[in-house]
């Protein structure tokens, strides 16, 4: 694929106004230059731009819902409860259905990545239960490659997900949902990173028991892509897709409490970070009540660390986030809240 | 500028007596060999290797009060609190003047960088109010690219600065100061890495309503310089300039307090980190009382990050600081604190 | 040495199979693959790769208590607690002896590599000792460069490492042991980055003086080593030989408290990580227990930083721990903990 044979140096050297291009009009009507004796339209700073960039700019150019964009808005959201179903000594069973399939993956306009993933999107579906339900991860391995799921949390190490699934065999984890807090899961297979990194990775949150306080949730994992195989990643994303809510900010409300799901499984790099615009936050550590929270507006996580940030938005307008390491935010990793 | 030809590697190659000839005397003295029938003077050790070394040397040695030294120096205690006037609802205002100029920086003796720079320093100014006070920062873009100041705090969210302001044209950023804690500020025109990277950054300090507790307080913005633009720095520094308190070292008292306003804005490296010898420090996470703090000599942050260290020194004498990262250290993120 | 011309390319190429064969058999009869109508046995999973890559098989193959493994066995639960006597005023006074050398060790099966050591391993010995004790550190450099030993922790500037001892030479550091906690120490002359990586470097245990509760205490330093001095390690381990824990497993009994002394000493990448697997655990910044504390399975450490992890098995088998950086596990940085 000709696409995939953009360099991390090109997409970078494509520059302000390629990704102005990429991050499209949502933004560009935020980032009008001000000149002065009045601001100058976005429209206007684009056109002039278009001469040198118009190809570059067109192909990236992202203002209708594509497949990419809806998958990162539908992993915003979606939860996946699994099958529920009532235990004889009253817990509460949930089974999930996991299938690894291989799926061409669109990660930025017009870029496809060779996926490998579970249940066909890139992280995978946000598994949810509660502390002390049973959980039963039915597992169907119909890639091209052995996989596995290995679950953080605490549970019978035999369960853990080391074993390797061959392709067409099936595997159900089964074990009690503990503790609560915000866990992931990914492959574990070697080699290790490129198994994690082709996409076999998600959150995993297991509720405490006493519910926490009524919010806007939303699930977010940063990731990133590296098409090249060159060990450095070309694109950097949460949910998926580059620039997904530059175009589309994520709609909130004025004053309510926003709670978001975020972990890093981003390879190659040793950090991954999240920094909000004009708004500070609380950032709970693995999403315990019982680890120092802080309250701030720029945190990082190693990969495979997690956590929950609760905010509230007092202002309306448009607020930006992103990684507050400049390159990843310009190769994907930034988007927009939206507070009306 | 043949002095700018230097790669990382050429800088780390000088090697020892090229790194102690860019520190200085100070640290020769410090770091005498001792030799079990006694202690060579560092006068005869340097003198010996001067021989090797000794154009690099004489080049990079620093026993002067250079422009680079004095900018690093008068940033660590000069706080800029704006021009103050009292509102009619009582309120204080704070109004500052910030100019962005292109700029050639002395970031290490000999070694001149071309920044961009607010008000002619790499970092800017350390802006400085309270919690509450109603700030105007007018802001003129006298530089050759467009430019912005993006505060961290919270703020409506069209102060956040991420319009440009096209050279030429000024802008003034209003809005109340909080909350109390450290905070950043800098460009946040695309491309971000680069913008940034030429030194459009400082630390914003809202102190607390109810003042912290009287201390010798010391502003440390810790950034880097990437000379030859490929993506990797040569040079690491604490408020600008390589080894400026290597050859002249931070006075201070046994048993005072000294607070140190630490942030990170280098770019190209995920982390930065700051290590006191022979001591131990408490490191408040954004400045926050409320923030679980830390009793340790080592911490870390990510770009963007900042906080606030507490420490008194119990012995007279010199005490190294330095990034605990050992090749930013040698390139430059050393210096001592001399207890009297 | 030809075994020094692996790359960390080469060794990750070698992939699947081949760190299998140097994670060796212990690892395989847990990975076994399951195919669905039963589990695959190591053996033939094994066998069946032996053919294309038998060579660098059965040269990493380790299932024998080779010298590196016996160093990082023997690291795991020796401390130093040096010659013991009481001074007229009834403190204890601790001496020890330590002595740089020169040595070749052994970092992974048939891997040599040429170190400098503090008494002969890397990393070099665990001190350890309480808070208050009278600590006499009689250092004596056999070793072909200067070196020094440069102290974390509270005392005298002068005592703090940063004048080199030249070879031959002798130097006593004196000090008391204080604040209690997890400290480290490491050579402090320059070039750091090479003293440091070369392998002298270790724990430093200052116990409260209220012990802390009974446990099972192991001391684990995770480390990299460079060995074409590209700046870039080939190798990861926790007390310096690649994969020690793997063939070997560090037995514990369940619901026992395991408190393990955790420090990154890793030079040329700015973070290590740890993470458990099944399993959670309480984490302990710098080992002050006044410092806040997480509980997660996950947590990363820049170099200098150190922490205690305390933690009991609920379930017997055997529980996986590496660094949660894929690139670190697969190159060394994994073992097994065995609950029985």
């Amino acid at each position: 694929m000709s696409e995939n044979k953009l360099s991390r140096r090109d997409i970078l050297k494509i520059g302000t106004t390629g990704a102005l291009g990429i991050a499209g009009s949502f933004y560009l009507n935020k980032v009008s230059t001000f000149s002065g004796g009045g601001v100058v339209k976005a429209e206007n700073h684009h056109a002039g731009s278009k001469k040198s960039h118009s190809g570059s700019h067109s192909n990236m150019m992202d203002t209708t819902k594509t497949e990419g964009y809806k998958m990162a808005e539908r992993l915003l959201t979606e939860f996946d409860y699994g099958k529920v179903s009532t235990l004889s000594d009253g817990r509460t069973l949930r089974e999930y259905e996991v299938v690894a399939i291989d799926k061409e993956i669109e990660i930025a306009k017009g870029i496809k990545f060779p996926g490998w993933t579970y249940n066909g999107t890139i992280p995978g579906p946000t598994f949810r239960c509660t502390e002390g339900d049973l959980l039963r991860f039915h597992f169907t391995n119909k890639g091209s490659h052995p996989h596995s799921i290995h679950f953080h949390g605490i549970h019978p190490p035999e369960m853990d997900g080391i074993t390797s699934i061959a392709p067409g065999a099936s595997f159900t984890y089964e074990f009690e949902a503990k503790p609560y807090g915000l866990q992931i899961y990914h492959c574990h297979v070697l080699p290790l990173a490129r198994h994690i990194h082709k996409g076999l990775y998600g959150n995993f949150i297991i509720d405490p028991k006493t519910p926490r306080e009524k919010a806007v949730e939303l699930n977010m994992v940063m990731n990133a892509y590296d098409l090249d195989l060159d060990g450095a990643n070309e694109f950097y994303t949460v949910n998926g897709y580059a620039f997904a809510f530059m175009n589309h900010p994520i709609k909130v409300k004025k004053d309510e409490l926003v709670r978001i799901y975020l972990s890093n499984l981003t390879e190659f790099d040793l950090i991954n970070t999240f920094h909000l615009h004009a708004n500070y936050f609380t950032y709970i550590p693995t999403g315990r009540n019982d680890n120092p929270s802080q309250f701030t507006d720029t945190i990082m996580q190693c990969q495979g660390e997690r956590g929950i940030i609760e905010v509230r938005f007092p202002y309306k307008g448009a607020y930006m986030f992103h990684a507050h390491v400049s390159e990843f935010a310009e190769l994907g990793w930034m988007g927009f809240f939206e507070v009306i």
